[in-house]
């Protein structure tokens, strides 16, 4: 079934062969500040990250008004830990906490199991 | 379609102790259907899931038209396991999988590093 809107739906980061890493990032944005460059930089940063070696992909989800949860995943810790000190990465995340976000929780965790189901056609 | 700004903005799930396991659930929900019981079937399983023994808490996001992202933290294998085995929970998982999502990808992953942020007040 074809799908009009404006933004295509991007599919769910595929279930990699075990074991590699999830980062998992869970935030509240903070009320009053508006967009104030967030979404640029969100675009910016998930291009930069496709270049870190070891990165499979990443999805993100964020309930207007609610939650957001973001989670990327890597082969191994040495892909996450070159994020970790990208430079760029590191001074969005510094502007973040002082203007983007509430409150967050990351939580970094090596996948032992997973699987996908994509529905059959008929 | 659900009005997500009714409901208060939720807390993300604290960065606890290592270890303890995530439950990352991604998915696309099928666009034919409408809610056809999904946010009863929702609502009903996050108030289940807290009889758990070692469940720690679950966040959840979802982008209108896009992407959902729920994640589970459990303390151990052993709880992530009985959820899995429960009853209802595999009953809604399997009418999921025929009326819900179009795909969706499970990864659960051992949690080795976490941390929180919450902004100062001032």
């Amino acid at each position: 079934m074809s799908d009009h809107r404006m933004a295509p739906v991007s599919l769910p980061v595929a279930a990699h062969e075990p074991p590699y890493y999830a980062v998992v990032f869970t935030s509240v944005r903070s009320e009053a500040e508006g967009d104030d460059g967030y979404d640029r930089a969100a675009e910016r940063l998930g291009e930069l990250v496709k270049d870190i070696p070891g990165f499979l992909g990443e999805d993100a989800a964020r309930t207007p008004g609610g939650l957001g949860v973001t989670v990327a995943y890597f082969r191994d810790l040495a892909g996450i830990e070159e994020w970790r000190r990208h430079q760029e990465h590191r001074a969005a995340k510094e502007y973040g906490r002082e203007h983007w976000y509430e409150r967050y929780s990351l939580h970094i965790a090596r996948v032992e199991h997973s699987h996908g189901f994509e529905r059959a056609r008929g």
